[in-house]
């Protein structure tokens, strides 16, 4: 409670600094903003608990003393995920709500005790794993949920492997686990999950799973859901084991209603993952075609010809214009390197990263072949492996980037989403006008653009990324946009939501998404599992008002 | 009515007879059985339709006069799949429940009446595709149904292609449309779906997603159930459009409830499915692996490290045999080649089909050279690709030889599970030893061989046939021989079910699989959609009083 708390995403592993290139051309697109406060958010003060000394002793019986926590540090530590409107919010020292506890449960018998408890006793709960959500998953605080005593159930004592499966090439763990903590045991026998979203240094495996995560490396790898063998899911009123065997026929797959169920209808407290041999060769190399519309044929071809890179990212003109200006070569080196763009008929061109991970060179040879015969055809060049390793070294940079550019005046936040490969265009576009025209209501022309995150052979992934000068209303400045963006999405046939998931902020689209007649199978289910509706209440399903 | 019908799969589109080596086989392994007969089904008496003139004009109103049939052929050829206990049933003229009549209706809104109707009139209703079910997915008459009147939807008319989409590679397509209908459209444009099921030319695509169906070439071009994009659904209450962007993290998938949902929760009225160009170049080829252990590992080998063929089938020593005693090399060839597999030391071998679909020669061969590669290192040898291509050639025969082999007085009858790696030699043995003492407690030593007939990464499904001397209750002799293989299955970690589905015939185990609570979520979720209980009742969920 006395250490100083900040609402940062964390100290960078090498540093994160906005250069002199980078603030030029910042201040040369968008002007100066107002320069958001940095709190310390040990000075916040909070509510006292409403739990009663009671049920302070009930959940104490459950999970022990040292798995209760009431203090204010935990709390406020346990109340935001890491949004902009989070982050803005906690540096603003708005008044927030807070878990009324924090709970650490040790295993999956007390994790069902606690939700058995609290729903016998209407004490709503949040699971929390790395809380790194950027769609209000962990504030149930937020908007218009039931005025009710919550208790956030923090995942971390729960981090272990259960078991490897190196024969079946499966792991088993807990769903506290994060990517790093089950990395460093896998690797020394020579397997890996392969799954790294950005958040990866943070985030909890459960997380992971329970909002359908999406890792840079989704080409190759597939993503969170597509990793899943097995669950294990304690609820209010009972629990499911589901996924005994492997691929089946058996019935409606029910292990994907609790993939992505948000914590709204119970806790995940094991998993099983499919690993993978630890790749012996690796090759990351950067590409310029020439425009947008050749670069999304050149990565549609390979999606569709089974040529695919395990990773693949194609920026758009106005992300390769800042990727260049803000960390590009700079000067002389600056100077040629463009003249050679110019001479290739790439100038102004679209940056593309493919990542290959593979058993031999070989085999990462011939897979690269493949793939490099497509952006050739469709005009584009190599620009070597520096540049590729340079995006792998700063791979995990984008949120502790936001923290500097807030420090500096600037907001910055990212929107998802993906559709069919023939609509993209006008998804592009139409998303990439919505954040623009919201924007420049508010204050000065922001800046937005995007890249092709992940690559289906029917469709694609859009990931937008907006900056803009801060207003005096950060928060109503960003909810403008992030609004216009998500009707956009709807409008061109996007889905809202990639792999951020729904949370409490994409949850009035849900309709829209799946229909009325999907929404109210999704509260059948609920009500099914979750009778005192106790379960991260507002998240994931819209307010019955609406639909 | 007049034409006679019979229980048979069909007329085969070459000869497909029992050659005297299969025959002499046959007799020096099993005995001689009881030949079946083979009645005219146009023969069979049945009661008049329950329903009432009142309900059959109510049904006329909805779908128009030419798609209500009462006439009793109709009725007979909507009454069962195809199963063994099905055809034994129809061919010995036994006592069947056949459907009041059969519906043809033309369009989505026609089946969303015709359902409304039926949930609010108490008329049981079973969709109809291409009416291949092996595990009695079409007989509500069978088990412990409700006495109610029944219909069946029969999906044939429901057969268009809506929409191509060339760019993201998709199709949306009726339900009621076939694999050799919707590949003759495509394949024209230069696309195919690459979906190949045993029961390929009867079997209908909504029947495919129904029942999660894996085709022989799934491992290169993914089960059924990986090949949905969107589904409509019509429900009792309603109706739901689900998918209608690319992958998403917008919740629980709710389309994985309706996949596999077997007629239970409503009837898919359209499907849009993931399609691939055309294959340039394909290559079949054989190998021959010395042992069981050493093909299975390389099968293992080939999945886990991404260089699987698209087409990947591994018998154990008995199919083997069988397959080469009944359709191998016969006479002074037969010996020459018996004696090349001594040489190359995989005599009393596993036989290996591996097959490639592929852009190019080129990539082909690249393929093909690595899965070599693995093969050769697990003691195995090509056997050419003339071996392949007969596989091809009588990929689909199956059904036809069970209906010679029922004439000739044996029955023949497939089970099919899976498991991961780790567990797959118990689950071989296991099943295997439970059809065979099944089997031999009723009669003489009957043969049982199996193969692989799908691979993933972290496991592989086991395709069972079992072949005996019909005792004088065929019936019997099966089904306790399909309890025993059921059984062990669940003892030793399979599911119930790979591909063929649950229908009635594996509800019983379905609480082995998903557990109390998993069916408690499915009957929460059927009374959600289905409150009336209509939706092909007994199929799917097992008996109330079991769970």
């Amino acid at each position: 409670m006395s250490t100083p708390t900040f609402a940062r995403w964390g100290t960078p592993p090498h540093p994160v600094e906005l250069s002199d290139s980078a603030l030029s051309f910042l201040t040369a697109e968008l002007g100066v903003g107002a320069p958001q406060p940095n709190a310390d958010l040990s000075d916040l003060s909070v509510a006292d608990s409403s739990l009663s000394g009671e049920q302070v002793a009930a959940l104490v019986e459950i999970c022990g003393e040292a798995a209760v926590s009431v203090t204010s540090g935990d709390r406020i530590m346990h109340a935001a995920g890491c949004s902009l409107i989070d982050y803005l919010q906690l540096r603003h020292q708005e008044s927030i709500s807070v878990p009324d506890a924090v709970l650490r449960p040790q295993d999956h018998d007390m994790v069902r005790e606690l939700l058995s408890y609290c729903s016998n006793n209407n004490i709503a709960v949040v699971p929390f794993g790395g809380g790194t959500s950027v769609v209000g998953g962990l504030t149930p605080g937020r908007g218009s949920s039931p005025e009710m005593a919550w208790i956030a159930i923090a995942m971390d004592q729960m981090n272990r492997v259960v078991e490897i499966d190196e024969i079946s090439q499966t792991v088993q763990v807990e769903p506290g686990i994060t990517g790093p903590q089950l990395e460093a045991i896998l690797e020394p026998r020579g397997f890996t999950l392969g799954h790294v979203p950005q958040s990866w240094e943070r985030a909890s495996i459960g997380g992971y799973v329970a909002t359908r995560s999406a890792g840079q490396a989704s080409s190759g790898f597939g993503r969170s859901d597509d990793m899943v063998e097995s669950l294990r899911v304690a609820t209010p009123i009972g629990e499911l084991e589901l996924g005994k065997s492997t691929r089946n026929a058996a019935g409606p797959d029910l292990r994907q209603l609790f993939i992505g169920s948000e914590g709204a209808l119970g806790i995940i407290t094991a998993v099983t993952l499919r690993i993978r041999r630890s790749a012996a060769a690796t090759r990351y190399e950067g590409f310029m075609l020439p425009d947008w519309g050749s670069g999304v044929a050149a990565f549609r071809e390979m999606a569709q010809t089974r040529a695919t890179a395990d990773i693949m990212r194609l920026s758009d003109p106005f992300e390769t214009k800042a990727s260049l200006t803000m960390s590009g070569p700079q000067g002389r080196a600056g100077e040629l390197f463009h003249r050679y763009l110019g001479l290739r008929n790439v100038r102004d061109g679209n940056l593309a990263i493919l990542g290959w991970e593979g058993a031999s060179r070989e085999l990462v040879g011939a897979r690269r072949k493949a793939a490099a015969r497509i952006i050739r055809a469709h005009g584009g060049i190599t620009l070597g492996t520096s540049v590729g390793s340079a995006w792998r070294q700063h791979r995990f940079d984008g949120p502790y980037q936001r923290d500097v550019l807030l420090d500096a005046g600037y907001i910055a936040e990212t929107v998802e989403t993906a559709t069919h490969w023939r609509d993209l265009g006008e998804l592009y576009f139409g998303v990439r006008d919505a954040l623009h025209r919201a924007l420049s209501d508010q204050g000065p022309t922001p800046y937005v653009m995007c890249h092709i995150s992940h690559v289906y052979e029917t469709g694609a992934s859009l990931y937008f990324t907006a900056i803009a000068g801060a207003s005096a209303d950060p928060v109503a400045q960003w909810q403008s946009a992030k609004t216009a963006a998500t009707e956009a999405m709807v409008r061109h046939k996007g889905t809202i939501t990639h792999h951020h998931a729904v949370g409490r902020d994409h949850a009035p689209w849900l309709t829209d998404e799946i229909g009325i007649e999907g929404v109210r199978v999704l509260r059948s289910l609920k009500a099914a599992v979750d009778p005192g509706r106790v379960m991260n209440p507002g998240v994931l399903l819209p307010n019955p008002s609406r639909d």
